[in-house]
């Protein structure tokens, strides 16, 4: 087959699919001797494998029958039940049962999922300013519009969102608003916490002009100082918000184990599009999963991983203040989560940067990959969760280097 | 949100979906005493339940650095080696590399991935009548326009693709008609296997018109009588033929493990389109499943499970001779899977006769489930992997009552 027919052959998703950024990012970042501050992979000396590893053999060996087995759609009804355990026991959410979870590969699939039964070409969208890249890339296989409203250092800029809202309604465009999507805790990728008043301000607004929220909180539980406010979901409740969440960044991602909790009839659409897109999740990590939240404290089992990531975000602030502060760059100091947010003056363009960094042996996203309009941008993810303390500190010096060679290369 | 803003909300897809006929008969299977020929699901007794706790206990404990984490979206290079280590000693393919390989959460992402890079609204994509309902599913989501064609005895009927494809030719669409969607071996719902001769017939159509073929093996391995025909990959090559596998029906379906073998340039789109369907499978799964293939031969620890499933299949044929002949019932003599299609006289709606067979607890899935068009339909599916072989005599001979009490309700 020529080049040309097959081209003919793919459909507009398939030849509008781009890899990655970050994706191709990562190979750089396993060269022998770079310090990556690149991905979100967590640190795998928090994972629990002793736990893990024997309960494993254990269900494997007993629980046959159902972990190597096709499971419902829906999910293991052990790991659902545990899952309304924790709403319960850490947000204080009470009033669901099982019809309203649906457990997914990965908060990526719960996005996805999501993009599918909500999104078409004609429709909008309004994500955060920047935004998660994965929520991004998931959206745009269905080529909605996209509404991006800026991001302030308490979260989401209501007011620019009650102009959008308004503008589009005065369109009559606002039935075709599908959702807003919105990382209220330790955000990724700029690392900041939507405030209880922001909170409470862009429930009114979704329920003023009808639309759902999207609130993807795979952070919430790492929290370094103090607890986030209450979820949007508790304030918005069942019939306004759509809750995503995940167990990769506080046990294992290898799992791929998401969940989404959601009106039932928003579940009962999921798990329809689940069913066509992989029949149903693997019971042996969902039951492993549910084995392990059975028998061990989830939050006092966080504890010292929380500990580790606290100190590592200090490390980050620490380095920073020494080496990039006096370059002019600013940051925010995330409460929590695995990311920060850096800014460096106007005239680094930190796409273009990249090339640098890549000799010094040393990664960031650049931050024009969290823009749907991927325009030069001189700001950039850092995430700390990976390398030890030492190498942060080592990394954050390479990078003011990669500053300096920056700046003569232009002339700044 | 009322319901009818609840409706504007959803996606085209959204809207659409409908809940599959097998998954809500599943429910009905599991009724204390209930008999069901209705799921593919495999006997639990064949899965290598020591062998793989095994393994998961050591891999979690000593490489939880790869299993628990993200892996990459193509999958665990250790699996994709032994998936063509097996390629290469099961049909002698061996001109392929790591880059035409990616794994995936079950073939059913595998379909659903393809559907996705290939298949838009004005698309083109020929399937069997019947065909996998699975397959079916995954493609609707693209709302492509569906040519069915029927299959005989020995496979597709290739006149009257030829005469499909003619058309579409003359009508200067075939450009649009994106791939053939076989199951050759062992088929389901049908379990006919391909003539070689048709394979090539096929392949030479294929080639002729220029369009890939979508060759899906789930059931290659489990042959009861001979080895079917070469793959039509094998005859195609990478240029022309896409092949899907699946370790859920030689291993366990839990692990939700399927791959795709194809030309470098779709497995790059399908690794970009996996990657925003759910950035990446499960490295537990993926290691577990390429350590038990270095350890252990596949043909031999495979040879019992064919021989429990041979057995099936002969009780079910005896069953079905003594019980359901006489009735004028037909059935094909399937040599390998799991499945058998059943034809009943005129006048017997398959999906009618359901009610009757839930009151009498046995199951089956009804013709029309495997139709792109589903009108009324005379024949079912019976699959003989789930229930000990008495469950089959006795399953039967309730089918014989339900073929009864149908016929006095309708006076036939």
């Amino acid at each position: 087959m020529t080049v040309e027919v097959f081209e003919m052959k793919l459909s507009k998703l398939g030849r509008n699919l781009k890899s990655s950024l970050i994706r191709d990012l990562l190979k750089y970042a396993t060269v022998p001797g770079a310090i990556s501050f690149g991905g979100g992979a967590p640190d795998p000396e928090t994972f629990p494998r002793k736990e893990l590893a024997e309960i494993a053999k254990e269900i494997i060996e007993e629980d046959y029958r159902f972990v190597l087995q096709y499971i419902p759609t829906e999910g293991d009804i052990e790991l659902k039940r545990e899952i309304l355990k924790l709403l319960n026991d850490v947000y204080g959410i009470n009033d669901l049962d099982e019809d309203n979870v649906l457990v997914t590969n990965g908060s990526q699939q719960a996005l996805d999922i999501l993009g599918r039964i909500f999104l078409d070409e004609n429709s909008y969208v309004v994500v955060e300013r920047p935004s998660y890249l994965g929520a991004l890339n998931a959206f745009y296989t269905s080529f909605p519009h996209f509404i991006s409203v800026p991001l302030e250092s308490d979260g989401i800029d209501v007011n620019y969102l009650e102009r959008v809202l308004r503008e589009l309604d005065e369109k009559g465009e606002v039935g075709k608003l599908k959702f807003i999507y919105v990382v209220p805790n330790f955000h990724n990728p700029a690392g900041v916490t939507m405030s209880l008043e922001k909170r409470k301000a862009l429930v009114d607004l979704a329920e003023k002009y009808d639309v759902f929220i999207v609130e993807d909180d795979p952070y919430g539980a790492l929290a370094f100082d103090e607890k986030p406010p209450m979820p949007v979901f508790k304030i918005g409740g069942l019939d306004r918000v759509i809750l995503l969440n995940t167990f990769s960044k506080v046990l294992a991602p290898g799992l791929r184990l998401g969940v989404i909790i959601a009106e039932k009839d928003i579940i009962r659409k999921a798990v329809m599009a689940k069913q066509s897109a992989d029949l149903c999740g693997s019971g042996l990590n969902q039951r492993l999963v549910a084995r392990f939240l059975q028998r061990y404290n989830l939050a006092e089992y966080l504890k010292p991983t929380v500990e580790t990531y606290r100190k590592k975000r200090d490390a980050m602030i620490e380095a920073l203040e020494k080496h990039l502060a006096p370059k002019g760059a600013r940051w925010n100091r995330p409460g929590g989560g695995l990311f920060m947010w850096v800014e460096l003056p106007e005239g680094y363009d930190t796409m273009e940067m990249l090339d640098i960094a890549k000799e010094k042996l040393v990664f960031y996203i650049p931050g024009a990959a969290f823009l749907v309009d991927s325009i030069n941008c001189h700001s950039m993810r850092l995430s700390f969760c990976l390398p030890p303390v030492e190498k942060i500190y080592e990394g954050v010096e390479r990078l003011a280097r990669v500053m300096e060679t920056y700046k003569e290369e232009k002339g700044l």
